[in-house]
């Protein structure tokens, strides 16, 4: 993977939306595609998604356009979600129960596969379908398992301590829905899915 | 505002994160803050944070940091979250339960008004307490109580038609978290609420 190593993480942020452009369009039947319609599609130039792609080798020949099916498998590929990531959730509340609900990650590259909480009375509960385990093994249970993605839905008054127990215990991803700013190491990749913050970030444009 | 007129998007996407980071800091009785800290807490250089700011005026006295409650008020008033927006959500699902009852919105400027839901056996119903109205009647309330801000929380099959009412009803911001690529008109903000898309950002890094 040495030549992908100095492609900005900007770019790498970008390949998912790409990849999500594809699905609507494949499953509108679409099974060609080309940078513009892509650029059109996103609100970004034709020119940013060649250029974005370019990092990675050659998708598609010049005046030919992309062929859809290929360009998702390569960049299910480039992204490692063409196989299925493991991925622990702590903090058994309503958000947890909608994402294993919802399944927001099938076919995406992820499975929920445990979920802790640390207050007594949730613990041996079942949240849709999924038994709540005592946070007390989740280290434990990290570490056998050899996961390394953590969903972090607890308390912001919390989110730092439970972040520095995944880090610990192994995990290398976390995606964050504490409404608060954690501090993780620099090998150990963070992202926030913060709703109140993109509302905020498009208030700024109402009248 | 005129003055803020070319404040690059980029730049508006960043204040609701130092917004976060500042409440963290005041969470734990911090009372001043500077560039320095705040940059270190967020993984970016301090003269981004100032350059940032520096697009909205003076917040600090050279060499004295931030008031960090002063600087809190006039990034809310910057973002026009010093008010409370009425978001209405469309899609009675798991997720948007879990919006009601977390209400990661409380205290940030917005207040979840209104659910729809086109499913014959949901509507009437009740969600989380908050009574699930019929998707028919969406323009109808969208208009008259002036709503701006919708929450999208449909199958991504159905997304873009939704939106395409919403945006047909006087909706100017669309936080989505329908799997799917959507299209408005460039008038109309929209952002992606796309865990599994964080997710495979973060998979690329991943051995």
């Amino acid at each position: 993977m040495a030549r992908f190593e100095k492609v900005p993480d900007i770019v790498i942020g970008r390949l998912p939306v790409y990849l999500r452009a594809l699905t609507r369009l494949a499953s509108e039947g679409q099974e060609i595609t080309s940078s513009q319609q892509l650029g059109k599609m996103l609100g970004v130039s034709s020119a940013q998604i060649r250029k974005d792609l370019s990092y990675f080798g050659e998708f598609g020949k010049q005046g030919m356009g992309y062929n859809i099916a290929h360009l998702q498998e390569q960049l299910s590929a480039i992204l490692k979600v063409d196989r299925e990531w493991e991925v622990v959730v702590v903090g058994a509340g309503p958000l947890a129960e909608a994402l294993i609900r919802e399944d927001p990650f099938a076919g995406k590259g992820f499975r929920i596969v445990a979920l802790f909480d640390s207050r007594p009375e949730r613990i041996g509960q079942r949240l849709a379908g999924m038994e709540i385990l005592d946070s007390a093994q989740l280290p434990e249970v990290v570490r056998q398992r050899g996961l390394k993605v953590a969903i972090l839905a607890v308390p912001a008054a919390e989110a730092q301590q439970v972040a520095d127990t995944l880090v610990a215990a192994g995990i290398k991803a976390i995606l964050s829905y504490a409404s608060t700013t954690l501090s993780v190491p620099p090998e150990v990749r963070l992202q926030y899915n913060d709703a109140a913050a993109q509302l905020q970030r498009m208030a700024y444009y109402l009248q």
